[in-house]
């Protein structure tokens, strides 16, 4: 089959690839209709992720047609987290913290392929005419979702009242806005360095965008700050962007060097809540919300072949790309 | 009035000086029957607080009587924090985040003496027949039920359910570790490097006690960590002895350098809490909680009378004091 594989440290190649393989029972076959480049393979793509060693098919961000089994013929988005479903994490409704989780794209081949193969437990009917650009946002609007959930436990008001930064304007940052503006918060302030980004985000009309250069967020000012980037600089500004008493979450994995001021996080009383990816529920949720237009139209991804793929990483690596998705059609 | 002044580094004077003065009105002039040493109490003396700036009656952990105003005759807790009363943290219940907050041994004179000033909406009714000594412990004990609180709202099952750590044999640690046996938590770790506060943490019977030189915590095991140290080392270890998914609660001062696995706790979804003393509520709940015996028979603490307060400073700064709170009468 075609592939786009990652060959070697900034080397993306449009390949044929063995074809791909179920790799169990309850295992089935997806023809992949559109897949997103995610910050993660992006990562890789540098070189910056031990775990992604090539040569490997990266992508985790995919819906298609499953090719057989049970759901056979059907449209689906992939849950690309594999997990054990018997430890009290899986079966307590958190299974993105099991310890014995996978990931396409990672340990075993992703979906920047014409197939990839995937537990049936694993797939999310699409509903009846939605479109599969559209229904690969799932993953990343579904780990925002997940975040902005996790803030709203350590909000001590209503998330409607609270005035928000979100830093960083990818597809998770702009997912976060998306969904910060749809649970009813009117003080929204997106930063981002990148010009491309900024106006992106602009022309969805839900947040304040500066550029963090220029114009530095006020200090404690935010009940709730998402970092979307996780950067040392953009934990510095999450941190002093905070009220006393609020909440930073923090998605990014840029680096993982400083930035945090314990002493204020203490003497403010500031909640830092970690959140990783999301659980199979939020898929769910996310999907139909998606679907439902709850997250806006949504006219901000770039859509591409799979076989254009490398010039993707190519420019998303240069900043030259402004879309904050972009989604590859096999 | 006598008093115990905080002169210069590392040093404390009992000394004469004038008698204490109520600052406005709605004040009340309180005599001192008993009155902890805080950690922070330590800090200041070592030099290490730069908002406490010698010569400074230092001391806020305090029960007396109220000698005149309303509550006149009345035997009492004292409220430390005093708080602008209007501003939303005030009015929602969240006093301790007022940003006009102020605390009595810091900018304004503390309670090692005869007598303080205090404003009389800071003073809590003790109840009848209670050994001021154990009302003295009021102050402490609600800034770790404060933590506990907080956590509390972060953990993802019932906190009876989890296994925890508290790192810091110190009278917040050691309330920590009795507020969550009292909280019906079983597999209960307490560490301190110091033996002489082992040992006392010991005789509680609520822990199993370690000394975290010679025994590391086992990484990625509790639910909930509660670091009542707040140095480097302290912080690196709650990080890495939390489960995915759980909890560190920061009550610690010491340093604000490093120690925050920042991937980790993305990565693993992991809650950092920072906590900052205690609300009015937790202080009335917290004496009820004594007073009942809900945090056990409280014959760990060390009593002097005040005119030996800088002996026992000297004591606590060289490790030589195994009782984790030093109470001082005037």
């Amino acid at each position: 089959m075609q592939a786009l594989v990652y060959t070697a440290n900034e080397q993306m190649t449009f390949r044929e690839e063995p074809d791909a393989q179920v790799l169990g029972s309850g295992e089935a076959l997806v023809e992949i209709e559109a897949v997103g480049i995610c910050g993660s393979d992006m990562h890789a793509y540098l070189g910056h992720d031990p775990r992604r060693v090539p040569p490997l098919i990266l992508g985790h961000e995919a819906a298609g047609k499953v090719l057989d089994g049970e759901l056979s013929g059907k449209r689906v988005v992939i849950n690309p987290l594999i997990t054990c479903g018997h430890c009290n994490d899986c079966l307590d409704g958190r299974q993105n913290l099991c310890t014995k989780r996978d990931l396409i794209g990672m340990y075993r081949p992703g979906a920047f392929a014409k197939r990839v193969a995937i537990p049936e437990r694993n797939l999310i009917e699409i509903p009846e005419g939605m479109d599969p650009v559209l229904a690969a946002l799932t993953e990343p609007a579904a780990t925002a979702i997940h975040a902005v959930n996790l803030s709203e436990r350590s909000l001590a008001r209503p998330i409607s009242e609270a005035k928000a930064l979100v830093i960083g304007g990818g597809s998770v940052g702009l997912f976060a806005a998306l969904t910060l503006h749809h649970r009813g918060i009117c003080d929204l302030v997106l930063a981002d360095t990148n010009p491309l980004r900024r106006s992106s985000a602009q022309k969805t009309g839900v947040a304040t965008v500066i550029n963090p250069i220029d114009q530095t967020a006020p200090d404690s000012t935010f009940h709730l700050v998402v970092d979307a980037v996780g950067g040392k600089a953009s934990r510095q500004a999450a941190v002093a962007a905070v009220v006393p008493g609020g909440v930073v979450t923090h998605i990014g994995l840029m680096d993982n060097d400083g930035g945090v001021d314990v002493r204020r996080l203490t003497l403010q009383e500031i909640t830092f809540v970690g959140t990783y990816t999301y659980t199979p529920v939020d898929l769910r949720v996310t999907l139909e919300q998606l679907h439902a237009g709850a997250l806006g139209p949504l006219d901000w991804i770039d859509e591409r072949p799979l076989a254009e793929g490398g010039a993707a990483f190519e420019e998303l690596h240069a900043g030259r790309c402004g879309a904050p998705k972009v989604i590859l059609r096999p």
